[in-house]
Protein backbone atom coordinates (compact mmCIF):
# COMPACT_ATOMS: atom_id res chain seq x y z
CA UNK A 1 0.00 0.00 0.00
CA UNK A 2 1.40 3.24 -0.86
CA UNK A 3 1.34 6.17 1.54
CA UNK A 4 -1.10 9.00 2.40
CA UNK A 5 1.62 11.77 0.70
CA UNK A 6 1.33 9.46 -2.49
CA UNK A 7 -2.28 8.64 -2.59
CA UNK A 8 -2.98 12.03 -2.46
CA UNK A 9 -0.55 13.17 -4.77
CA UNK A 10 -2.01 11.15 -7.12
CA UNK A 11 -5.65 11.88 -6.21
CA UNK A 12 -5.06 15.93 -6.22
CA UNK A 13 -3.95 15.18 -10.23
CA UNK A 14 -7.09 14.09 -11.07
CA UNK A 15 -9.09 16.60 -10.04
CA UNK A 16 -9.94 19.41 -11.76
CA UNK A 17 -7.57 22.54 -11.90
CA UNK A 18 -8.24 25.13 -8.78
CA UNK A 19 -10.26 28.42 -9.57
CA UNK A 20 -7.80 31.56 -8.69
CA UNK A 21 -9.31 32.08 -5.28
CA UNK A 22 -7.53 29.21 -4.00
CA UNK A 23 -4.01 30.33 -3.43
CA UNK A 24 -2.60 27.72 -1.15
CA UNK A 25 -3.62 24.45 -3.02
CA UNK A 26 -3.81 21.14 -0.52
CA UNK A 27 -0.30 20.19 0.19
CA UNK A 28 0.32 22.72 3.04
CA UNK A 29 -1.12 22.22 6.83
CA UNK A 30 -3.96 24.99 5.68
CA UNK A 31 -4.96 25.17 2.20
CA UNK A 32 -5.91 29.05 1.15
CA UNK A 33 -8.68 31.01 -0.62
CA UNK A 34 -8.67 34.89 -0.91
CA UNK A 35 -10.71 36.54 1.41
CA UNK A 36 -11.02 40.42 0.94
CA UNK A 37 -7.94 42.87 0.82
CA UNK A 38 -4.87 40.87 2.15
CA UNK A 39 -6.88 38.65 4.06
CA UNK A 40 -6.53 34.90 3.26
CA UNK A 41 -9.32 31.78 5.15
CA UNK A 42 -7.66 29.25 5.87
CA UNK A 43 -9.33 25.67 5.83
CA UNK A 44 -8.10 22.26 7.12
CA UNK A 45 -9.99 18.96 8.00
CA UNK A 46 -8.35 16.25 10.35
CA UNK A 47 -10.22 13.36 12.17
CA UNK A 48 -9.42 11.01 15.43
CA UNK A 49 -10.39 7.33 14.77
CA UNK A 50 -11.59 5.41 18.09
CA UNK A 51 -8.62 3.21 19.12
CA UNK A 52 -6.37 5.02 16.87
CA UNK A 53 -6.16 8.38 18.30
CA UNK A 54 -7.73 7.62 21.61
CA UNK A 55 -8.29 4.41 23.58
CA UNK A 56 -12.22 3.92 23.09
CA UNK A 57 -12.97 1.25 25.84
CA UNK A 58 -11.56 -0.41 29.16
CA UNK A 59 -10.03 0.42 32.01
CA UNK A 60 -7.67 2.91 30.11
CA UNK A 61 -10.57 4.41 27.93
CA UNK A 62 -9.15 8.05 26.81
CA UNK A 63 -11.85 10.34 28.80
CA UNK A 64 -14.42 11.58 25.87
CA UNK A 65 -13.72 14.88 27.17
CA UNK A 66 -10.03 14.67 26.29
CA UNK A 67 -10.79 13.23 23.05
CA UNK A 68 -12.77 15.73 21.68
CA UNK A 69 -10.34 18.15 22.83
CA UNK A 70 -7.43 16.29 20.39
CA UNK A 71 -9.99 16.59 17.67
CA UNK A 72 -10.33 20.39 17.84
CA UNK A 73 -6.44 20.65 19.34
CA UNK A 74 -5.16 18.65 15.93
CA UNK A 75 -7.16 21.34 13.63
CA UNK A 76 -5.89 24.25 15.41
CA UNK A 77 -2.44 23.03 15.33
CA UNK A 78 -2.69 23.26 11.87
CA UNK A 79 -3.90 26.71 11.36
CA UNK A 80 -1.05 27.51 13.71
CA UNK A 81 1.41 26.20 11.33
CA UNK A 82 0.61 29.04 8.67
CA UNK A 83 0.71 31.84 11.19
CA UNK A 84 -3.40 31.71 11.61
CA UNK A 85 -6.43 32.51 13.47
CA UNK A 86 -8.32 30.28 13.98
CA UNK A 87 -12.34 31.15 13.41
CA UNK A 88 -14.98 28.48 12.90
CA UNK A 89 -15.49 25.18 12.73
CA UNK A 90 -17.62 22.30 11.27
CA UNK A 91 -17.99 18.75 13.31
CA UNK A 92 -19.36 15.33 11.79
CA UNK A 93 -19.33 12.85 14.49
CA UNK A 94 -19.82 9.27 13.98
CA UNK A 95 -20.08 7.72 17.53
CA UNK A 96 -20.61 3.87 18.09
CA UNK A 97 -24.18 3.07 18.81
CA UNK A 98 -23.37 1.90 22.59
CA UNK A 99 -21.99 5.61 23.69
CA UNK A 100 -24.51 6.94 25.83
CA UNK A 101 -25.78 10.43 26.40
CA UNK A 102 -22.87 11.31 28.72
CA UNK A 103 -20.23 10.13 26.84
CA UNK A 104 -21.32 12.21 23.95
CA UNK A 105 -21.82 15.19 26.26
CA UNK A 106 -18.25 14.86 27.59
CA UNK A 107 -17.07 14.26 24.07
CA UNK A 108 -18.57 17.17 22.96
CA UNK A 109 -17.38 19.82 26.22
CA UNK A 110 -14.18 18.78 25.41
CA UNK A 111 -14.35 20.30 21.91
CA UNK A 112 -16.68 23.51 23.53
CA UNK A 113 -14.20 24.14 25.92
CA UNK A 114 -11.02 24.59 23.79
CA UNK A 115 -13.08 26.40 21.44
CA UNK A 116 -14.31 28.85 24.13
CA UNK A 117 -10.50 29.06 24.54
CA UNK A 118 -9.47 30.15 20.86
CA UNK A 119 -12.26 32.06 20.07
CA UNK A 120 -13.38 29.10 17.85
CA UNK A 121 -17.12 28.82 16.82
CA UNK A 122 -19.18 26.03 15.72
CA UNK A 123 -21.26 26.66 12.41
CA UNK A 124 -22.31 23.44 11.10
CA UNK A 125 -22.23 19.54 12.89
CA UNK A 126 -23.63 16.24 11.68
CA UNK A 127 -23.76 13.45 13.59
CA UNK A 128 -24.34 9.73 12.73
CA UNK A 129 -24.64 6.09 14.80
CA UNK A 130 -21.70 3.33 13.74
CA UNK A 131 -21.89 -0.47 14.20
CA UNK A 132 -18.58 -0.46 15.71
CA UNK A 133 -16.40 2.22 17.02
CA UNK A 134 -16.04 6.25 16.74
CA UNK A 135 -14.60 8.74 13.93
CA UNK A 136 -15.11 11.92 14.14
CA UNK A 137 -13.44 14.54 11.65
CA UNK A 138 -13.57 18.90 12.26
CA UNK A 139 -12.88 21.29 9.16
CA UNK A 140 -11.59 24.45 10.75
CA UNK A 141 -11.50 27.53 9.39
CA UNK A 142 -9.24 30.44 10.00
CA UNK A 143 -7.90 34.08 8.99
CA UNK A 144 -4.61 35.54 8.30
CA UNK A 145 -3.25 38.01 6.46
CA UNK A 146 -2.01 37.84 2.58
CA UNK A 147 1.63 38.94 3.38
CA UNK A 148 2.21 37.21 6.70
CA UNK A 149 1.12 33.79 5.62
CA UNK A 150 3.69 30.76 6.37
CA UNK A 151 3.99 27.87 4.02
CA UNK A 152 6.38 25.13 4.04
CA UNK A 153 7.82 26.02 0.55
CA UNK A 154 9.52 29.28 2.09
CA UNK A 155 12.90 27.53 2.95
CA UNK A 156 16.44 28.39 1.73
CA UNK A 157 20.14 27.08 2.32
CA UNK A 158 21.41 28.86 5.29
CA UNK A 159 17.91 29.07 7.24
CA UNK A 160 18.05 27.67 10.43
CA UNK A 161 16.06 25.23 11.75
CA UNK A 162 14.14 25.99 15.23
CA UNK A 163 11.34 24.19 17.21
CA UNK A 164 8.85 24.63 19.68
CA UNK A 165 8.61 22.16 22.74
CA UNK A 166 9.89 18.35 23.08
CA UNK A 167 9.36 15.65 20.81
CA UNK A 168 8.66 11.79 21.39
CA UNK A 169 6.72 10.11 24.05
CA UNK A 170 3.70 11.53 23.29
CA UNK A 171 1.62 8.86 23.68
CA UNK A 172 2.82 7.50 26.65
CA UNK A 173 2.87 10.84 28.56
CA UNK A 174 -0.38 12.07 27.13
CA UNK A 175 0.86 15.04 25.39
CA UNK A 176 -1.27 14.06 22.49
CA UNK A 177 -4.22 14.59 24.33
CA UNK A 178 -2.94 17.47 26.54
CA UNK A 179 -1.08 19.88 24.46
CA UNK A 180 -1.50 23.18 23.58
CA UNK A 181 -1.76 24.07 20.01
CA UNK A 182 1.04 26.33 19.17
CA UNK A 183 -1.91 29.35 17.55
CA UNK A 184 0.28 32.63 19.64
CA UNK A 185 3.63 31.01 18.91
CA UNK A 186 2.39 31.00 14.75
CA UNK A 187 0.98 34.22 14.82
CA UNK A 188 4.08 35.66 16.42
CA UNK A 189 6.04 34.44 13.86
CA UNK A 190 4.16 35.32 10.95
CA UNK A 191 3.27 39.00 11.80
CA UNK A 192 7.17 39.77 12.74
CA UNK A 193 8.30 37.97 9.08
CA UNK A 194 10.16 35.72 11.36
CA UNK A 195 10.04 32.20 9.77
CA UNK A 196 9.71 31.76 5.76
CA UNK A 197 8.80 27.88 6.11
CA UNK A 198 6.45 26.09 8.76
CA UNK A 199 4.67 23.61 9.82
CA UNK A 200 3.30 21.69 12.68
CA UNK A 201 4.87 18.19 13.44
CA UNK A 202 2.19 15.14 13.66
CA UNK A 203 3.64 12.16 11.90
CA UNK A 204 7.15 12.81 13.44
CA UNK A 205 10.07 15.41 13.37
CA UNK A 206 12.25 13.76 10.95
CA UNK A 207 9.20 12.93 7.78
CA UNK A 208 7.73 16.16 8.97
CA UNK A 209 11.23 18.12 7.99
CA UNK A 210 11.72 15.84 5.38
CA UNK A 211 8.39 17.74 3.86
CA UNK A 212 9.49 21.23 4.41
CA UNK A 213 12.44 20.10 2.59
CA UNK A 214 10.43 18.75 0.02
CA UNK A 215 8.59 21.27 -0.56
CA UNK A 216 11.30 24.22 -0.14
CA UNK A 217 13.44 21.99 -2.51
CA UNK A 218 16.00 21.70 -0.12
CA UNK A 219 17.82 19.68 2.09
CA UNK A 220 18.42 20.11 5.97
CA UNK A 221 21.05 19.58 8.31
CA UNK A 222 20.09 18.27 11.29
CA UNK A 223 21.82 18.22 15.23
CA UNK A 224 20.27 15.20 16.98
CA UNK A 225 22.27 16.23 19.91
CA UNK A 226 19.49 19.65 20.11
CA UNK A 227 16.70 17.93 19.64
CA UNK A 228 14.85 18.63 23.00
CA UNK A 229 13.04 15.24 24.17
CA UNK A 230 9.85 14.77 26.33
CA UNK A 231 10.44 13.19 29.48
CA UNK A 232 12.27 9.70 28.88
CA UNK A 233 11.73 9.80 24.89
CA UNK A 234 14.62 8.34 23.39
CA UNK A 235 16.14 10.18 20.57
CA UNK A 236 14.81 7.69 18.14
CA UNK A 237 11.12 8.51 19.82
CA UNK A 238 11.93 12.23 19.90
CA UNK A 239 12.49 11.91 15.92
CA UNK A 240 9.81 9.29 14.72
CA UNK A 241 6.85 9.07 17.11
CA UNK A 242 4.70 11.56 15.70
CA UNK A 243 1.80 13.54 17.46
CA UNK A 244 3.88 16.31 18.74
CA UNK A 245 2.25 19.27 17.60
CA UNK A 246 4.92 21.51 18.23
CA UNK A 247 6.27 23.97 15.08
CA UNK A 248 9.05 23.51 12.62
CA UNK A 249 10.13 26.54 11.10
CA UNK A 250 13.19 28.02 8.43
CA UNK A 251 14.52 31.64 10.22
CA UNK A 252 16.54 33.35 8.06
CA UNK A 253 20.07 33.86 9.53
CA UNK A 254 20.03 37.44 10.14
CA UNK A 255 16.62 37.25 11.95
CA UNK A 256 17.60 34.86 14.44
CA UNK A 257 18.89 37.19 16.97
CA UNK A 258 15.61 39.17 16.29
CA UNK A 259 14.19 35.66 17.36
CA UNK A 260 15.92 34.70 20.14
CA UNK A 261 16.04 37.96 21.84
CA UNK A 262 12.21 38.78 21.31
CA UNK A 263 10.51 35.27 22.00
CA UNK A 264 7.85 36.18 24.59
CA UNK A 265 6.76 32.34 25.30
CA UNK A 266 8.26 31.79 28.20
CA UNK A 267 6.60 28.33 29.19
CA UNK A 268 7.07 27.74 25.80
CA UNK A 269 11.24 26.07 25.03
CA UNK A 270 12.68 27.80 21.55
CA UNK A 271 15.48 25.08 20.03
CA UNK A 272 17.41 25.66 17.23
CA UNK A 273 17.58 22.24 15.69
CA UNK A 274 19.65 22.85 12.13
CA UNK A 275 20.64 24.53 9.11
CA UNK A 276 19.27 24.15 5.57
CA UNK A 277 21.24 23.21 2.97
CA UNK A 278 21.33 23.28 -1.40
CA UNK A 279 22.29 19.39 -1.19
CA UNK A 280 18.57 17.33 -0.73
CA UNK A 281 17.87 15.10 2.06
CA UNK A 282 18.20 14.88 5.70
CA UNK A 283 21.83 14.60 7.46
CA UNK A 284 24.06 15.16 10.39
CA UNK A 285 26.44 17.30 11.55
CA UNK A 286 28.62 15.18 10.05
CA UNK A 287 27.61 14.84 6.86
CA UNK A 288 25.99 11.27 7.27
CA UNK A 289 22.18 10.86 5.56
CA UNK A 290 19.43 10.30 8.18
CA UNK A 291 17.16 7.54 7.57
CA UNK A 292 13.41 9.16 7.49
CA UNK A 293 11.43 7.23 9.65
CA UNK A 294 7.73 8.08 10.33
CA UNK A 295 4.17 7.36 11.49
CA UNK A 296 2.09 7.66 8.44
CA UNK A 297 -1.41 8.25 8.65
CA UNK A 298 -2.25 5.68 6.69
CA UNK A 299 -0.27 2.68 6.66
CA UNK A 300 -0.52 1.47 9.62
CA UNK B 1 -32.24 8.89 23.36
CA UNK B 2 -32.79 12.57 22.20
CA UNK B 3 -33.01 13.03 18.49
CA UNK B 4 -30.37 14.54 16.41
CA UNK B 5 -32.02 18.24 16.59
CA UNK B 6 -32.43 18.56 20.56
CA UNK B 7 -28.83 17.30 20.95
CA UNK B 8 -27.78 19.67 18.56
CA UNK B 9 -29.93 22.22 20.24
CA UNK B 10 -28.62 21.62 23.35
CA UNK B 11 -24.80 21.71 22.08
CA UNK B 12 -25.25 25.08 20.16
CA UNK B 13 -26.64 26.32 23.32
CA UNK B 14 -23.60 25.35 25.24
CA UNK B 15 -21.18 26.99 22.42
CA UNK B 16 -19.70 30.77 22.69
CA UNK B 17 -21.56 33.30 20.79
CA UNK B 18 -21.01 33.65 16.94
CA UNK B 19 -18.80 36.22 15.64
CA UNK B 20 -20.96 39.13 13.23
CA UNK B 21 -19.26 37.59 10.41
CA UNK B 22 -22.33 34.72 10.87
CA UNK B 23 -24.95 35.73 9.55
CA UNK B 24 -26.58 32.50 9.14
CA UNK B 25 -26.15 30.10 12.05
CA UNK B 26 -26.22 26.09 12.11
CA UNK B 27 -29.53 25.02 11.96
CA UNK B 28 -30.42 25.59 8.10
CA UNK B 29 -29.18 23.55 5.40
CA UNK B 30 -26.41 25.69 5.66
CA UNK B 31 -24.14 28.01 7.55
CA UNK B 32 -23.47 31.21 5.93
CA UNK B 33 -20.72 33.83 6.75
CA UNK B 34 -20.08 37.78 5.03
CA UNK B 35 -18.14 37.00 2.22
CA UNK B 36 -17.50 40.63 0.49
CA UNK B 37 -19.86 42.62 -0.97
CA UNK B 38 -23.17 40.87 -1.02
CA UNK B 39 -22.24 37.67 -0.84
CA UNK B 40 -22.12 34.92 1.55
CA UNK B 41 -20.00 31.92 2.13
CA UNK B 42 -22.39 29.18 2.80
CA UNK B 43 -21.05 26.09 4.63
CA UNK B 44 -22.24 22.76 5.47
CA UNK B 45 -20.85 18.98 6.18
CA UNK B 46 -22.49 15.99 5.85
CA UNK B 47 -21.23 12.22 5.93
CA UNK B 48 -21.58 8.55 4.72
CA UNK B 49 -21.16 5.84 6.90
CA UNK B 50 -20.40 1.90 5.98
CA UNK B 51 -23.87 -0.44 6.49
CA UNK B 52 -25.68 3.02 7.02
CA UNK B 53 -25.60 5.02 3.58
CA UNK B 54 -23.98 2.43 1.85
CA UNK B 55 -24.09 -1.09 1.83
CA UNK B 56 -20.24 -2.05 2.89
CA UNK B 57 -19.91 -5.41 1.62
CA UNK B 58 -20.60 -8.94 0.43
CA UNK B 59 -22.75 -9.61 -3.18
CA UNK B 60 -25.27 -6.66 -2.60
CA UNK B 61 -22.04 -4.48 -1.64
CA UNK B 62 -22.55 -0.61 -3.02
CA UNK B 63 -20.04 0.17 -6.00
CA UNK B 64 -17.44 2.60 -4.48
CA UNK B 65 -17.80 5.07 -6.52
CA UNK B 66 -21.63 5.17 -5.89
CA UNK B 67 -20.51 5.65 -2.26
CA UNK B 68 -17.77 8.42 -2.93
CA UNK B 69 -20.88 10.26 -5.25
CA UNK B 70 -23.65 10.12 -2.91
CA UNK B 71 -21.10 11.40 -0.02
CA UNK B 72 -20.55 14.69 -2.06
CA UNK B 73 -24.12 14.46 -3.56
CA UNK B 74 -25.55 15.19 -0.32
CA UNK B 75 -23.76 18.00 0.51
CA UNK B 76 -24.43 19.80 -2.80
CA UNK B 77 -27.95 19.35 -2.12
CA UNK B 78 -27.48 21.38 1.18
CA UNK B 79 -25.89 23.98 -0.81
CA UNK B 80 -29.00 23.79 -3.45
CA UNK B 81 -31.15 24.29 -0.93
CA UNK B 82 -29.63 27.50 0.40
CA UNK B 83 -30.16 28.55 -3.63
CA UNK B 84 -26.33 28.60 -3.94
CA UNK B 85 -23.69 27.56 -6.00
CA UNK B 86 -20.79 24.79 -4.15
CA UNK B 87 -17.40 26.18 -5.05
CA UNK B 88 -14.96 24.06 -2.47
CA UNK B 89 -15.31 20.79 -0.62
CA UNK B 90 -12.45 19.24 2.36
CA UNK B 91 -12.84 15.24 2.51
CA UNK B 92 -11.50 13.36 6.05
CA UNK B 93 -12.06 9.41 5.47
CA UNK B 94 -11.50 6.74 7.49
CA UNK B 95 -11.57 3.61 5.57
CA UNK B 96 -11.88 -0.14 7.04
CA UNK B 97 -7.94 -1.35 6.90
CA UNK B 98 -9.03 -3.90 4.71
CA UNK B 99 -10.20 -1.93 1.42
CA UNK B 100 -7.36 -2.24 -1.25
CA UNK B 101 -6.08 0.58 -3.44
CA UNK B 102 -8.90 -0.19 -6.08
CA UNK B 103 -11.92 0.56 -3.61
CA UNK B 104 -10.06 3.37 -2.23
CA UNK B 105 -9.07 4.62 -6.07
CA UNK B 106 -12.80 4.47 -7.18
CA UNK B 107 -14.33 5.77 -4.06
CA UNK B 108 -12.97 8.85 -4.38
CA UNK B 109 -12.95 8.53 -8.39
CA UNK B 110 -17.18 8.85 -7.73
CA UNK B 111 -16.18 11.90 -5.90
CA UNK B 112 -14.38 13.36 -8.19
CA UNK B 113 -16.49 12.78 -11.14
CA UNK B 114 -19.18 14.14 -9.55
CA UNK B 115 -16.76 17.15 -8.63
CA UNK B 116 -15.63 17.85 -11.74
CA UNK B 117 -19.42 18.04 -13.18
CA UNK B 118 -20.59 20.66 -10.40
CA UNK B 119 -17.44 22.86 -11.18
CA UNK B 120 -16.58 21.77 -7.52
CA UNK B 121 -12.77 21.60 -5.98
CA UNK B 122 -11.13 19.47 -3.07
CA UNK B 123 -9.00 21.91 -1.10
CA UNK B 124 -7.91 19.56 1.58
CA UNK B 125 -8.11 16.17 2.89
CA UNK B 126 -7.43 13.76 5.22
CA UNK B 127 -6.97 10.03 5.47
CA UNK B 128 -7.05 7.07 8.11
CA UNK B 129 -7.24 3.40 8.79
CA UNK B 130 -10.62 1.86 10.92
CA UNK B 131 -10.74 -1.17 12.42
CA UNK B 132 -14.23 -2.54 11.48
CA UNK B 133 -15.80 -0.20 8.85
CA UNK B 134 -15.85 3.42 6.57
CA UNK B 135 -16.92 6.78 7.56
CA UNK B 136 -16.39 9.75 5.11
CA UNK B 137 -17.47 13.10 6.06
CA UNK B 138 -17.11 15.88 3.21
CA UNK B 139 -17.43 20.06 3.96
CA UNK B 140 -18.40 21.71 1.70
CA UNK B 141 -18.24 25.28 1.07
CA UNK B 142 -20.46 27.71 -1.65
CA UNK B 143 -21.16 31.20 -2.51
CA UNK B 144 -24.75 33.20 -2.79
CA UNK B 145 -25.16 36.61 -3.08
CA UNK B 146 -26.77 37.82 0.10
CA UNK B 147 -29.96 39.07 -1.15
CA UNK B 148 -30.88 35.82 -2.38
CA UNK B 149 -29.93 33.41 -0.11
CA UNK B 150 -32.86 31.39 0.85
CA UNK B 151 -33.40 29.81 4.77
CA UNK B 152 -35.72 27.71 6.07
CA UNK B 153 -37.19 30.59 8.45
CA UNK B 154 -39.15 32.27 5.39
CA UNK B 155 -42.66 31.07 5.39
CA UNK B 156 -45.33 33.02 5.44
CA UNK B 157 -48.93 31.78 6.27
CA UNK B 158 -50.38 31.35 2.50
CA UNK B 159 -46.98 30.82 0.83
CA UNK B 160 -47.96 27.54 -1.18
CA UNK B 161 -45.60 24.85 -0.70
CA UNK B 162 -43.60 23.06 -3.90
CA UNK B 163 -41.25 20.49 -4.28
CA UNK B 164 -38.90 19.02 -7.02
CA UNK B 165 -39.11 15.87 -7.67
CA UNK B 166 -40.63 12.42 -6.37
CA UNK B 167 -40.43 10.92 -2.64
CA UNK B 168 -40.17 7.40 -1.39
CA UNK B 169 -38.66 4.65 -1.82
CA UNK B 170 -35.34 5.80 -1.86
CA UNK B 171 -33.16 2.97 -0.74
CA UNK B 172 -34.39 -0.09 -3.40
CA UNK B 173 -34.34 2.25 -6.09
CA UNK B 174 -31.28 3.09 -5.24
CA UNK B 175 -32.44 7.21 -6.07
CA UNK B 176 -29.88 7.57 -2.70
CA UNK B 177 -27.08 6.78 -4.86
CA UNK B 178 -27.94 8.16 -8.07
CA UNK B 179 -29.90 11.47 -7.58
CA UNK B 180 -29.18 15.21 -9.02
CA UNK B 181 -28.36 17.19 -6.88
CA UNK B 182 -30.70 20.16 -7.22
CA UNK B 183 -28.14 23.17 -7.75
CA UNK B 184 -29.72 24.00 -10.88
CA UNK B 185 -33.24 24.37 -9.35
CA UNK B 186 -32.12 26.29 -6.03
CA UNK B 187 -29.90 29.05 -8.19
CA UNK B 188 -32.87 29.34 -10.62
CA UNK B 189 -35.52 30.30 -7.49
CA UNK B 190 -32.93 32.37 -5.71
CA UNK B 191 -31.57 34.87 -8.42
CA UNK B 192 -35.53 35.34 -9.35
CA UNK B 193 -36.86 35.74 -5.47
CA UNK B 194 -39.68 32.57 -6.12
CA UNK B 195 -38.86 30.92 -2.97
CA UNK B 196 -39.44 32.37 0.64
CA UNK B 197 -38.39 29.63 2.41
CA UNK B 198 -36.25 26.18 1.37
CA UNK B 199 -34.42 23.24 2.39
CA UNK B 200 -33.98 19.49 0.73
CA UNK B 201 -35.46 16.64 2.17
CA UNK B 202 -32.97 13.90 3.79
CA UNK B 203 -35.26 12.99 6.71
CA UNK B 204 -38.64 12.61 5.31
CA UNK B 205 -41.11 14.67 3.56
CA UNK B 206 -42.99 15.23 6.50
CA UNK B 207 -40.43 15.78 9.16
CA UNK B 208 -38.41 17.84 7.24
CA UNK B 209 -41.80 20.00 6.19
CA UNK B 210 -42.08 20.85 9.74
CA UNK B 211 -38.65 21.77 10.20
CA UNK B 212 -39.60 24.66 7.70
CA UNK B 213 -42.87 25.29 9.90
CA UNK B 214 -40.87 25.35 12.88
CA UNK B 215 -38.51 27.98 11.63
CA UNK B 216 -40.78 30.25 10.09
CA UNK B 217 -43.50 29.93 13.01
CA UNK B 218 -46.24 28.59 10.72
CA UNK B 219 -48.16 25.62 10.51
CA UNK B 220 -48.80 23.56 6.93
CA UNK B 221 -52.10 22.34 5.17
CA UNK B 222 -50.29 19.54 3.39
CA UNK B 223 -52.41 17.69 0.39
CA UNK B 224 -51.11 14.19 0.67
CA UNK B 225 -52.93 12.83 -2.91
CA UNK B 226 -50.46 15.10 -4.54
CA UNK B 227 -46.91 14.00 -3.04
CA UNK B 228 -45.82 12.64 -6.07
CA UNK B 229 -44.64 8.85 -4.91
CA UNK B 230 -41.11 7.16 -6.82
CA UNK B 231 -41.95 4.03 -8.31
CA UNK B 232 -43.78 1.60 -5.84
CA UNK B 233 -43.48 4.11 -2.83
CA UNK B 234 -46.52 4.35 -0.69
CA UNK B 235 -47.85 7.43 0.74
CA UNK B 236 -46.31 6.77 3.85
CA UNK B 237 -43.20 6.13 2.19
CA UNK B 238 -43.23 9.22 0.19
CA UNK B 239 -44.12 11.21 3.47
CA UNK B 240 -41.24 8.89 5.70
CA UNK B 241 -38.62 7.34 3.96
CA UNK B 242 -36.48 10.74 3.64
CA UNK B 243 -32.90 10.34 1.19
CA UNK B 244 -35.06 11.66 -1.97
CA UNK B 245 -32.49 15.11 -1.48
CA UNK B 246 -35.33 16.82 -3.59
CA UNK B 247 -36.25 20.59 -2.69
CA UNK B 248 -39.20 21.58 -1.07
CA UNK B 249 -39.88 25.70 -0.78
CA UNK B 250 -42.28 28.14 0.16
CA UNK B 251 -43.85 30.51 -2.70
CA UNK B 252 -45.74 33.46 -2.06
CA UNK B 253 -49.07 33.30 -3.72
CA UNK B 254 -48.98 36.14 -6.18
CA UNK B 255 -45.32 34.62 -7.56
CA UNK B 256 -46.83 30.88 -8.42
CA UNK B 257 -47.75 31.91 -11.91
CA UNK B 258 -44.39 33.07 -12.53
CA UNK B 259 -42.44 29.69 -11.05
CA UNK B 260 -45.38 27.28 -12.63
CA UNK B 261 -44.77 29.15 -16.61
CA UNK B 262 -41.55 29.55 -16.11
CA UNK B 263 -40.16 26.83 -14.64
CA UNK B 264 -37.07 25.89 -17.46
CA UNK B 265 -36.04 22.18 -16.36
CA UNK B 266 -38.05 19.79 -18.32
CA UNK B 267 -36.51 16.77 -16.20
CA UNK B 268 -37.36 17.59 -12.84
CA UNK B 269 -41.51 17.59 -11.55
CA UNK B 270 -42.36 20.54 -10.00
CA UNK B 271 -45.59 19.72 -7.81
CA UNK B 272 -47.63 21.96 -5.51
CA UNK B 273 -47.93 19.90 -2.16
CA UNK B 274 -50.21 22.34 -0.15
CA UNK B 275 -50.20 26.06 1.85
CA UNK B 276 -48.39 27.65 4.69
CA UNK B 277 -51.13 28.23 7.37
CA UNK B 278 -50.94 30.31 10.77
CA UNK B 279 -52.19 27.98 12.96
CA UNK B 280 -49.04 25.36 13.92
CA UNK B 281 -48.79 22.08 12.94
CA UNK B 282 -49.23 19.38 9.92
CA UNK B 283 -52.49 19.16 8.68
CA UNK B 284 -54.33 17.42 5.80
CA UNK B 285 -56.80 19.22 3.76
CA UNK B 286 -59.89 18.53 5.99
CA UNK B 287 -58.38 19.59 8.94
CA UNK B 288 -56.97 16.51 10.44
CA UNK B 289 -53.28 16.74 12.30
CA UNK B 290 -50.34 14.33 10.44
CA UNK B 291 -48.19 12.74 12.39
CA UNK B 292 -44.78 13.59 11.79
CA UNK B 293 -42.86 10.39 11.42
CA UNK B 294 -38.95 10.63 9.73
CA UNK B 295 -35.70 9.13 9.76
CA UNK B 296 -33.84 10.28 12.60
CA UNK B 297 -29.87 10.29 12.15
CA UNK B 298 -29.54 9.78 15.23
CA UNK B 299 -31.95 7.21 16.36
CA UNK B 300 -31.64 4.35 14.07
Amino acid sequence: MRTEDDFFADLFRRLPAFPAAVVIPPGDDCAAITWGENRLLLLAVDQVVGDRHYVSRGDQATPPRLAGRKLLARNLSDIAAMGGTPTLCLLAGAFAKDRDEAWLREFYDGIIALAAEYGVSMVGGDFAATPHDDVASLTILGEVAADQVIRRSGARPGDQLFATGCFGDSFASQHHLLFTPRCAEGQWLAQRHLARAMMDVSDGLLRDAARICAASHVGLTLDLDAVPRRGRATLEQACGDGEDFELIFAVPPERVPSLTTGWPFADTPLTRLGEFTAAAGLWDPAGRPLAVAGWDHFAF
